[in-house]
């Protein structure tokens, strides 16, 4: 993660986890289903507010990724919400192909526990 | 945060953070709308499990909480569903009154970035 240009008044709102990340909920602005969770730090928030495509960091990977840059599944980001507390962002996207990796609508497809 | 009676089959499922936790987001069962993101370890999730009441662990004050339990505005938990990397919760709920602790329909409400 590096130094970020995520514009002051923002990064002063941020409260970020001991990782120096905030958990960004991605939901589908037409079906509204919940799509996938991603994480951000000011940098992957900076790139994503300037570009309009989602950008997270990736925990496992420790490094940036835009989604569908490799599957073609991308998201138009329409809308970016940050929670009460400052510590939760909210994007509402355009979503092309199916959200998650294993081909399915979304992330939260295939494993209902109650 | 304790042992937890969770399911031990579930619980080897469980991706968790270096605080032993994993994000929930919350949904409107009804309206669709993403109302707030709370924090679960496998006890907190063990007791949304059996009470369908959402019940998380608080990061601020080190407690477990139950939503609404004092300000009225619970959640009934309809689906609990786990995520393709079992790094995230997605409830489904019926929501009493405003979701957010500010008097607001959801935590996302006021502030959008983009």
């Amino acid at each position: 993660m590096t130094s970020s240009p995520l514009e002051p008044q923002l990064a002063a709102r941020l409260k970020r986890d001991p990782q120096g990340l905030v958990p960004a909920v991605v939901q589908d602005a037409t079906s509204r289903a919940v799509l996938m969770l991603g994480w951000m730090d000011d940098e992957a928030l900076h790139r994503t507010l300037e570009t309009g495509r989602s950008t997270f960091w990736s925990r496992s990977r420790q490094e940036y990724w835009v989604k569908g840059e490799t599957s073609g599944h991308t998201q138009t980001v329409r809308e970016v919400r940050l929670d009460c507390d400052g510590d939760t962002l909210l994007l509402l996207v355009d979503q092309v192909g199916p959200a998650c990796h294993t081909g399915a609508t979304t992330c939260f497809d295939d494993d209902r526990l109650r």
